[in-house]
């Protein structure tokens, strides 16, 4: 399968924040933003494998920033590594100040796609190679990720997490 | 007031078609499709002008082809042409094939707004410089617009409607 | 066919403006008032037509006013003109104060509705007949937004024009 | 205060039943139902009174016929009595036949609502007199539903219920 | 068919209320919470008769108390009497007070729901037998309900109608 | 301040999945479940802490079964661990099948909240310990979880994640 770069599968949502999706004290509501990102990611794991996607995880959100209403909200995601037939997609949420149009970071989250055919069997993905330092970065980070993930559900043993113990050596 | 280019207001949506915006036949519901690009073109228009904008008119919107529950739908918004404080907004609306991950062209659309201040006043724009030729084109297709809209409501005689009697001299 | 008239295809939503149907600053959403003018020109043109009808295209809406959150809304469509197998649909837009129980226009709107069969091709509607003299106005004008619709997407020349041009002269 | 007629407040909505308002069966979600008739049970009740009002009981809402996806429903609302500060509002639900344009009644339902000052507490509301016959029997039986309900909820005793006493003698 | 408890088909729904849900003056709007009661309520009905159900009826929704933004609400829904094929579903509403976590009852509603077979045809559920007091309370208040709906829907003579004559003697 | 239980938190959302909750090949959307889960997560970290609260991150979200339109879907949220003021929420989500009545897990979820004052800056919040042998399982893997996030963040170093750093002895 041919090579893809995380560039090919960039998504990028932007939209407003409208009173319909605030919480009670007029900032962004978590779940809604949770949602936006369900549907960016999806469409970059769709944009690289070309395949019917479903989610099988949401590894990490940090909500670091209150995201009030009538901000303009972006959502950036690119695939961050691809295994097997599963896909690690990073996001990154941006909002920008309308007078002086500078835009600073509120989030950033990563979630797991699985690609599979119309039965929902699990289909191979194509390989994924970094460019920039910043994608290069969270390529090897994807692993111990992995990794990690795996140990929490007791599917391999510690010392085979070998990325994962190399933090702690 | 420094001028702008259509790409520094350039605003991406690109989003899934889910159950909840289709139509009974399956496809995506035309009202959803006009919601989204108010809100893809009110970001636009912000962009350009760094102020508190308000959907003025709906100009044009054609719908060329259905979209169908599952597409990956892109709304594209750029600023075309600024007048006084009023700004047109061009939007190109994209499906994409999943499997070849080709894009075509399903809709366009021509919105414009009116920045405002705190208490609803118009408040002047930057003016704004086409750079490609499609933006060229639209750009000079605007004047001929507006002076429609002023014909049709009456706001100008059709003498005054100097670019849009050319087409027919 | 039997010739109708606007009246049998008049069609009246009257509903709230609700907080999760507002913009930032407190007023009706543009894209959710575009939604309900589908949803009730839609309603419409299927009267006059007795068909599956599908939007195909805005041809102008005009926000004149804003609609505050509590508001009543009225929106209410009529076919204005039929041709082979389109519909133009004419709709106003009507506020009412709840004190006074006086209701001005805050808006109108032109939506372009065709109607198909089951396989999606359109088949032949109804010719119309207008009854009052706003009504018989828009018929007249309908013809000239069609010719200049036609024109601006380069599908007639301005020659064939005739009512639009007639404008000019 | 002014004597009103039902035909005063009389409210249509007429909107269709889009997939995202069905039940997992593809029939209308009943809870939409409800919730379109308590916006044009309280647009009705506002038009009688115009004052704010606040939504007091459901006294009966009767699910006939099932709505089908794609359907066209017309919910009409009119005030059937006024009391003190409460009125009744009845509705009747229509959904029509898209190739016959035929009307069938669906669904009927009873809420009753208070006008209240910016404070919430109840003030007058305008009497008012039925015109025709279906008007005067739904005014008549307004008067039996009152008791009863006040009869359950234990605000008055049996004797006291003479509407409703006397069908039992 | 095996004898059921109230308890059985107990169904709770906590949760909040956000700005989407709420009515021009802050609280939560009354459709949206005859949406939430009508879901819990069938949930409640197919946790009792394991079959499909379709709301029949609702029969009484009293809104004693406004329910702020930004509430915890708990809708509580148990099945409280069972006839042939109908079952009526009684709910209580509550809102708890953040600070101290003291709960008081703001509504309550009686609906009445069917079960059907995959043909949409009635078919018959299991008996009922009341546990606590409050759950033969409202068993035998079913039965003056159910037997007061036939009454005004003109289905029985009102002396048929015992438990609810009985009242008047 | 007084010591809680997991108990005394545990919030429970019982609803169906409606046709607008699904995705494009008919099962629930996960954008709806993350968004259901942070509102029943919320609500349960607002009843161990009596405070306003926000979502700080969401830790993890594993979704192992696809959950069909149609299901009755619980979400059972409780605080599984309070730190000086924010308190990490573990969820479990059921389905249950209509006719057997048996419910089976379909995914679980952990998210982290934040109390604070009316400024928004974080407060202390009650102590918490574990009654069961899962929450007590469920209480230690917390402290690990939390070492893991700071680490991943850069927060601390990995010999202060001693927690973690044990598995790897």
């Amino acid at each position: 399968m041919e090579i893809k770069t995380p560039s090919q599968s960039c998504t990028t949502i932007t939209d407003l924040v409208l009173p319909s999706e605030t919480n009670p004290i007029g900032n962004m509501f978590g779940g809604e933003l949770l949602a936006r990102m369900d549907r960016a990611a999806s469409i970059a794991a769709r944009r690289h494998s070309r395949r019917i996607v479903v989610t099988a995880s949401v590894n990490h959100v940090a909500f670091n920033k209150m995201i009030p209403l009538g901000s303009v909200v972006t959502v950036e995601a690119k695939v961050s590594r691809s295994f097997k037939s599963s896909m690690e997609v990073f996001m990154d949420v941006w909002i920008e100040d309308r007078e002086s149009g500078i835009r600073s970071k509120a989030n950033e989250g990563i979630y797991t796609f699985v690609a599979v055919d119309e039965m929902g069997n699990p289909v191979p993905v194509p390989p994924l190679t970094p460019e920039s330092e910043l994608e290069k970065t969270r390529f090897a980070a994807a692993l111990r990720r992995k990794q990690l993930s795996l140990l929490l559900a007791g599917k391999i043993k510690p010392e085979a997490a070998t990325e994962l113990k190399a933090l702690f050596d």
